[in-house]
């Protein structure tokens, strides 16, 4: 098959809609996969583009207006993503100020199962001399203006989407992002492969964090973060309140004060990856990032805990640095440098796990990797983590 | 008839356009009523959805994209509304940036009859704590997620639009208006009722200010503000100038700075409410709103009878508060405390009288109530009322 | 022909797309003229309207949903326009923040042949009072309100595109610009006419920069700047390091930073005008404006000859002021003082030039006019044309 250009700025191409599936390429129709594309209407979502791709069992919504991230999936029933305040997303980037509310703004169109923070700063809202940087970036809220959908004609018949987001301008950085998310008919994966490119002519700073969120029913009292750490730091004091707890969550709380911590994983895995997972309580089902420390070194996990109505929620974030300030990652070096040219690539793969047999087998895969060191962990936030406050 | 329903973003239902009448509803058509939606196209309007709720002498014209606020309106002939410098409105809320011009850019979208203020905040613009608010709030400028239209079926066939708006974010409060407009034909009456929800699972606060706005032929030199007041109090020293007069107004005067007037009104009106009435010079007209002091315990009269061409109008503002700046209504602890669940009722009505027995009833109706108490007219501003600078 | 409406917000009249060519106005076919309308679907330019004017030769892109400012150009196969960093645009101004990166958010949509810049305000980002001014101002974001479409039925068969934007709120300025751009088939000129009123009650001022942008290949290693000066001052230190060579262009060089120069022009040409000539290193090709002093007395030649990613282009800008913090051009007095009702008439002429002796007859032209005065060029900047640091 071809590749089908959804959307193509330079060439003024755009497409209203699109249904692929089995039967409409000739395809073998004994999996029900479909790709489909259309533009939303209504509210703060008018004139948003979405794109389903669903593998059969796996269903994932991509979304290209709010830069290539993903709005939330669904794997036999389970949803996947969080029950976010906001909920007449996803909201169109026109309608999201991220100026507003002292550099806030961001969390109006937050409710998604995937958001990128970057590409320029990923962290805090902060003045950086004489520009202001918004909380996470803006990377969330550029369309994409190239959008591609491919159906591989042999098996096993992968399903590939395809976008090309920039985040450039006069006097600032010309970054290229190029995201491809691929998956299998009836497969329960879905890879994430992100290039990013200095399409300018001077050296530039790459900040990427993907901020991977999940509720119920992956999150539930005694759910558990399973990965292999070789360190873990505490933020903040709030977070270090609950050091010793760091990887088990609670039941909703109304009023929880969110406690972050900034991890280094071990890397090593057989194929390069490292796992991170998000287990239910009675190891059942699990959500499952595979990345690589080579690529993604800094891990943040974002225990959210609130109320059901205001955000149970926790975040997954592999990135290229921890979110602090812009200053003080730039004081530890932690930007990816991009010579003119340069490129950045990101592999990861999603996995949702619905039996114990599959939750264990990924557990003892982090316990395998685990052996090689004990965790260090912090009682306290320290450099060059975060600022030793 | 069922509730029609024109947007439902959790069901992705949104409707292009909408025309109905008694003879598309099989409904007696000696009453000329009408009810249509379309999408208005083109330059700062564009993709803002309108409502025109015409019951046959009174229009009124809903947008949903506009946060349900109310863009104007006519009754036999006279306007309902002001003339903004804005010409080309209904402005589109991405087009609105309520952080530009430090946090004065809700200007560029106010044209309105009746613009909501509210709900975090509905003063200037002002830092609290890490966030900044912009001036009046936001609640304006977030487009409706649900909207239905219904018509009773039996007399007096009363015609109904409703929506709902959130404002709502993680870390922030989520609150939730239902605006239900209703009018029954051939009458001079527009019912305005607002339910406020805490959907969240903290206590909220809510601050909302009704800022309907008039100018001619209810506006004119000689025209008149006719309630009963408890308390008077000018907001600065510039309206403590007009103190003597503040209840009358002049003509158009080019330069002229507002004046701003913070009442309590009394009342307990035989049915629980209280008119506040602007009445034009020679009595034959004006618009008349009934409130509820215990819905909406604080009134504020804005005079602003600039040129012409700038904006010649009055704002009638019932609202939960007054329009100072966050902290200081906090700390008079004016704003409505919600629980988790907690409800927020508001009720109005909007009267057009266009003869001068009409405008002599209510007169006589203010009378009454005024006759209990006279009023306490502030020279100066003071606290608890505004910062007493 | 009738005058063309394409849209019209008072009349609620929008066009969606129109097609006119000499067939389908029964005109003289032996010129292939032609002008279109289409909305831009897709990206960050989803639901701009695009209006392509082209008169045989030469072809300009208007944006009447981005003030009316011009996007590129061609002629006779030579780009018009230079190569932003933004490559997806015209940007829809939701999309433009210009309260965000501490009020430089302004470049997000700057990839034009012409913006204009003003009309409040024209320079760096800066507060003023209550209000905070973005870069360059807001007139390049706002959507036109009256958008009409023209062709002369006699010899020369002149084509016109005409718009109105207003720039007003209430407290604001209230000022509109009426933009008409004509052109004869067949020839190598835009005429550019812009009439600003002051449709307020007040005094009001006027700011207005025609940022006219040129890359290759009329900017070139060699290329050079010609016109006829009276004074040459460097806005900044960096300016000052090269006004030796302030009027020849050098190749792309990553990371060269901007150096700005203010001109005064003699302006007292033959018709009244005077021309600005941006002419490539050989000679055989050049842009010219033809400008007004008396309506554009300031002349700002901005050079920015950044690597060919990054953008190397070189900035013509005729204005009413200097684009210095606006308190500095108010205590210079450099802004137009409008009384209500006021009008400021600014005419120009964009001349493409593609053979040696027509670019060495406006050579002829300026040496004629600099004859008449040695130009006085200032080794540092000085006050009054930009604060002396």
């Amino acid at each position: 098959m071809p590749i089908l250009t959804l959307t193509d700025l330079a060439h003024d191409l755009w497409t209203d809609s699109l249904a692929l599936s089995p039967a409409n390429l000739g395809l073998p129709t004994d999996q029900d996969w479909s790709i489909t594309k259309r533009t939303l209407r209504g509210g703060r979502r008018d004139g948003v583009d979405l794109i389903r791709l669903h593998n059969g069992r796996l269903s994932i919504d991509i979304v290209p207006t709010r830069g290539m991230g993903l709005w939330r999936g669904q794997y036999r029933g389970d949803r996947l993503g969080w029950s976010s305040p906001v909920v007449d997303g996803p909201i169109h980037p026109g309608l999201v100020n991220l100026a507003g509310l002292g550099g806030f703004g961001w969390l109006d169109g937050f409710d998604e199962l995937l958001a990128r923070c970057g590409l320029e700063h990923n962290g805090p809202p902060v003045q950086d001399g004489p520009f202001s940087h918004g909380l996470h970036g803006r990377i969330q809220n550029i369309p994409a203006h190239l959008v591609t959908v491919q159906v591989s004609e042999t098996p096993p018949f992968e399903l590939i989407v395809e976008g090309q987001v920039d985040e450039a301008r006069l006097f600032g950085p010309r970054l290229r992002m190029t995201s491809r998310y691929s998956t299998v008919p009836g497969s329960n994966r879905l890879v994430v492969r992100d290039e990013f490119v200095n399409l300018g002519d001077r050296p530039a700073r790459l900040a990427a964090l993907y901020h991977w969120n999940f509720g119920p029913p992956f999150l539930e009292n005694g759910a558990r973060f399973v990965a292999a750490a070789r360190t873990v730091v505490p933020q903040t004091r709030r977070a270090a309140e609950g050091i010793g707890q760091y990887d088990t969550f609670g039941p909703p709380e109304p009023g929880f004060a969110e406690q972050v911590y900034l991890l280094q994983l071990i890397g090593d895995g057989p194929d390069g990856s490292t796992p991170a997972m998000l287990r239910s309580a009675s190891g059942t089902k699990a959500v499952v990032l595979r990345i690589h420390t080579s690529q993604l070194p800094c891990f943040t996990l974002w225990k959210n805990t609130m109320g059901p109505n205001e955000g149970y929620v926790t975040g997954l974030e592999p990135a290229t640095n921890y979110p602090n300030p812009r200053p003080f990652e730039q004081r530890h070096g932690r930007f990816v440098e991009l010579a003119p040219g340069g490129r950045h690539l990101v592999e990861m793969t999603l996995e949702v796990l619905d039996t114990p047999e599959a939750v264990a087998a990924v557990e003892a895969e982090v316990k395998a990797l685990q052996d090689r060191a004990a965790p260090e962990v912090s009682e306290a936030p320290r450099e060059p983590f975060s600022p030793a406050t």
